[in-house]
């Protein structure tokens, strides 16, 4: 292990639609010191994002110039500045041809990593900031494999030889939400922790042959009213039939390999049973890696030497 | 024609979650009168349905002392008296065998039908009323076949030899609610008349081999960012999604001849030509099928002659 601490040489910034991650990154691509705050572009007063970005960044900003990369919903339509996407088949250097820069009031430079976009049968699929982490996890040795980002829309992406070459979409998240508070279902639900019997029921009916999502929901309904899961099951279960029903429009049959997970701890461990049953092994991702994607864009672009 | 009007014979009552119908139905199945109201049982105050029915039905009962029959959501836990459900494969005997009567306190006897259950691999399916209007078809000469009954939940019924043999629930119409009400789908959503061709983009990719609903869900949001869809084509394109996937489930390619479409003309219309995409006829069942299932269930029960 090396514990030789290089000196600052780039701050990263993930700047999603409900937090941002700012990251000082040494000249080895290690975090020396991050900030993470709940100021996703959607929390950003009047859209005075360059007096948020000041109040975070500026104080590292001013000990020493640095350039500054960033990523993420930043750069879409309701963010800073709105940049045009690259198209899969793309790696770390499409990403860096296709750097969009942005003076700031007092003069300072950021710039841009742009999204990614992929398209299956004329329906264009999107992102932004997923694919700076994935590259990022290219650079620490995860350069082939399927990888899944669980959440508010999970991302199921492949890379091939350090390049990112498809990418599907999936509301997953937002649909749970959506039917858990604003359907017959909410009136049935009990809370409580984790019941990971009732998870793996639902995500066995979703990940079935001949599954049907409309349909399997209204087992959701039916089956407390027949007293076959409690009322504490419920969530759980309704929880494991949307991701098993992810998980099976993702092509499992098709996957080689283990599935590398990125993201938060709890629903990190909902997509690993589920991908077991499946029958898929899975790791995880370790932390920070839109950090190293930042550093290997900036590398790229010749940024940072 | 038979233009000769027999004596009243039956009061029946359909009686679901959002509306009520009432039928004076004669000596040979023919409905005199009716009476249509949105007075379901969620809109009933303080449960108190025997005041809701002597305020409708009582200056028919008054006139001349009939059987009454009901059918509907009005024979479920939240209803005036729970009942159980009978058991798919059933017909009109099995319906007539299981009536549960009701006394209201002036004495007047009230008969209803209960609902029918199915299970798909240990997950119940329900329901209140539709089969009393399946039964009712059956009567009116669709004595086997595929019937669809559109709606918050729709239901896909087969029918052979005048008993119902399966069905199954899909939760179409409430999931179009949610979604197009509690999720960013909303903000993308500009009003507009009907829009068959968004309707028919939608459907093509809910029927489409290989087609997932959470993920072709994301195209709602996407095709509109690239200007793919106008903002008045989301809500039809996202109502084609559904339907689409729905008629996917229902498995049409082992379905053989016409579609029976029981439901309001706006959805059936939607149905027709989602059916007509899976290269399937269809045809619609004519009004107050449902007074005529209750004319054919009193009659099997002996409550008239």
């Amino acid at each position: 292990m090396n514990l030789a601490v290089s000196k600052p040489a780039l701050i990263g910034i993930d700047w999603g639609t409900s937090s941002l991650r700012a990251f000082l990154i040494g000249a080895g691509g290690e975090v020396l010191d991050h900030i993470s705050k709940p100021l996703g572009i959607m929390q950003i007063k009047d859209g005075d994002f360059e007096r948020s970005f000041n109040d975070l960044v500026g104080p590292w900003q001013q000990a020493i110039d640095l350039p500054i990369i960033a990523s993420g919903m930043i750069t879409s339509r309701n963010g800073w500045v709105e940049t045009p996407y690259v198209s899969v088949p793309s790696g770390v250097q499409q990403l860096a041809d296709a750097l969009v820069t942005h003076k700031t009031s007092d003069g300072t430079t950021i710039t841009f990593v742009t999204g990614m976009t992929a398209d299956h049968n004329g329906v264009p699929d999107v992102m932004r900031g997923e694919e700076t982490q994935i590259i990022g996890a290219s650079g620490l040795g995860m350069s082939n494999g399927i990888f899944v980002m669980p959440g508010t829309h999970s991302k199921w992406i492949t890379v091939s030889c350090d390049q990112i070459v498809d990418y599907s979409t999936y509301m997953t998240g937002e649909v749970f939400a959506a039917l858990s508070k604003h359907t017959i279902l909410a009136t049935l639900m009990e809370y409580a922790p984790f019941k990971e019997d009732a998870f793996r029921k639902g995500c066995a009916v979703g990940l079935a042959e001949g599954s049907n999502f409309l349909h399997d929901l209204f087992g959701v309904r039916s089956l407390p009213l027949f007293g076959k899961i409690t009322g504490t099951m419920v969530k759980d279960y309704l929880s494991g039939l949307l991701i098993g029903a992810e998980v099976k429009g993702a092509d499992v049959a098709q996957i080689k390999g283990p599935v590398t997970i990125i993201g938060r701890d709890d629903l990190a461990d909902r997509y690993e049973i589920a991908l077991s049953i499946a029958g898929l092994k899975t790791n995880r991702a370790p932390d920070d890696i839109v950090a190293r994607g930042h550093f290997m864009v900036a590398q790229a672009a010749g940024l940072i030497s």
